[in-house]
């Protein structure tokens, strides 16, 4: 099964404008939507995770889609699907963790059946009040490239994760763990960036990779994106094919108009948006296709 | 594991206002939201329906909790885990069978992953515009209880199709497993309702059996209903036990003043709200607990 023909398989089907964006734009209701599954051996492992960064890392991967859209994220609903072998303990652990990340953000339904793995599936609703909404097809020539945080260190943990050997104490407290599982949404960058900008703009979460999201961009808005990866903020012990390829650091990426720019520490300028093919130009280097190198989950 | 125990757990974890109904409703926004699982082996059997009816009852019962609201069904995301042995015809059919029960909700979102079983979750938005929003918690003193369509067909159609002896054509052309696998979300009682009423009033699908949804309003709002069985429509081939206990006919059940009543064929009177212990009279025979009665799914 291949997921992006699936979903090209889904989209003709559906004959949806909707579909394409990290979140769906309702405009007659003033709301986005967006709906993100986490999957038992999939998208994590029981061993590997606490219930309370199990909540976490679900409400924050929901929430990460609203902020790629611009919208001001307002409520949730969860619904979880566990074993016999899960106990109330689990349960409240979970959504210790779900509450602690949600913040301002009110969880208000979902519902709990059986199941024989950990299925776990949100929604999240993000207001349009006072915010220009975003879509990966808005990148426009002249437009710069500006990503928030580090990227690599959530593959990175990943990797040290599966290795198996860290000790309790030093997965807790170690950068790269935590980036992998208990990423933080990138609330106030989406936010400066939606309520202060006028014209069209392109965001994403770079949930599937910082390359991926720049191409998924790129192509939706037919243009060449051009960018230095020198200019990347990772940890130097983070290689660069991890940077560009690893994913689930859920950062944001936005294609936006110089204007906007300011003299902050919340992103860096990594490059710029030029007519030509749709696609990336990597340090001089032209790519069209990058799908062999993206990350892959535990299994697809 | 007990789902309701669990239930009020996160409940009290969460200390929401907003957990109680089918929906929940964001006033702010306007809107009503809802999300409902569907299980492989847990809600249905892969053997015993097809890719088209599953995405056809997917929609119909995240619809049939917006009309238990009273909201104008509106949106819907889905989200499919699907194991390796699922091919594209699966998918191709299950969105044509979504795609129908849909009709003018439009599908907009989700996310598709891989799994071990088929798991599906989806979340319908609903508009209160020109719509009373109902609330469990809101029968009173002097209410009517009214009930769309015929009970018992769903779990009498399960009961057929467990023996597993019927013929492809006889599934297909069965009253019974077609209520069962393909139930119709009461859109239009819900409308009638919502659009003419002016009070609060109590409304729920009987998705988890008609007795429960009573028994559910009448804790909620801390009334006695008393309902006469004779009253309740259903085929005279399935027995009342079934009628009354038996889930998923995504019926709608009401308490509402006696104004909004009509002479109608859209629903049937069956009882009345009043003062006195949560709880209801059946047939003059009281019950506070009706929990040892209700329908099981495959498995919990």
């Amino acid at each position: 099964m291949n997921e992006k023909s699936l979903i090209k398989l889904i989209k003709s089907s559906l004959q949806s404008s909707y579909i394409g964006d990290d979140c769906a734009y309702l405009k007659d209701l003033g709301i986005v939507v967006t709906q993100d599954s986490l999957v038992e051996d999939v998208h994590f492992k029981r061993d590997l995770i606490t219930p309370f960064q199990l909540g976490y890392k679900t409400v924050m991967v929901n929430i990460s889609d609203v902020c790629a859209s611009g919208a001001e994220p307002k409520y949730l609903t969860i619904s979880l699907s566990l074993p016999d072998t899960v106990d109330e303990n689990f349960v409240k652990e979970f959504y210790d963790g779900a509450k602690n990340a949600a913040e301002d953000v009110k969880i208000v339904g979902g519902d709990l059946t059986g199941s024989d793995k950990i299925y776990i599936s949100a929604s999240a609703i993000g207001s349009d009040t006072g915010r220009k909404i975003s879509s990966r097809s808005n990148a426009k020539d002249g437009y710069k490239i500006i990503v928030s945080g580090e990227h690599g260190s959530s593959a990175y943990g990943l990797a040290l994760l599966l290795k198996n050997n860290l000790s309790p104490d030093e997965r807790f407290n170690n950068k790269f763990v935590n980036a992998h599982l208990m990423p933080a949404a990138q609330r106030e960058f989406s936010r400066e960036i939606a309520e202060n900008i006028k014209d069209d703009y392109a965001m994403m979460d770079t949930s599937d990779g910082l390359a991926d999201a720049l191409m998924q961009i790129a192509q939706a808005s037919r243009v060449t994106i051009d960018i230095e990866t020198s200019k990347i903020l990772h940890d130097p012990i983070v290689d660069m094919d991890t940077v560009l390829y690893g994913g689930e650091d859920y950062q944001l990426v936005a294609a936006v108009p110089k204007y906007i720019l300011k003299n902050t520490d919340a992103y860096t300028i990594i490059g710029d948006v030029k007519t030509g093919n749709a696609g990336l130009v990597i340090d001089g280097k032209s790519y069209t296709d990058i799908d062999n190198k993206l990350y892959k989950h535990f299994k697809e």
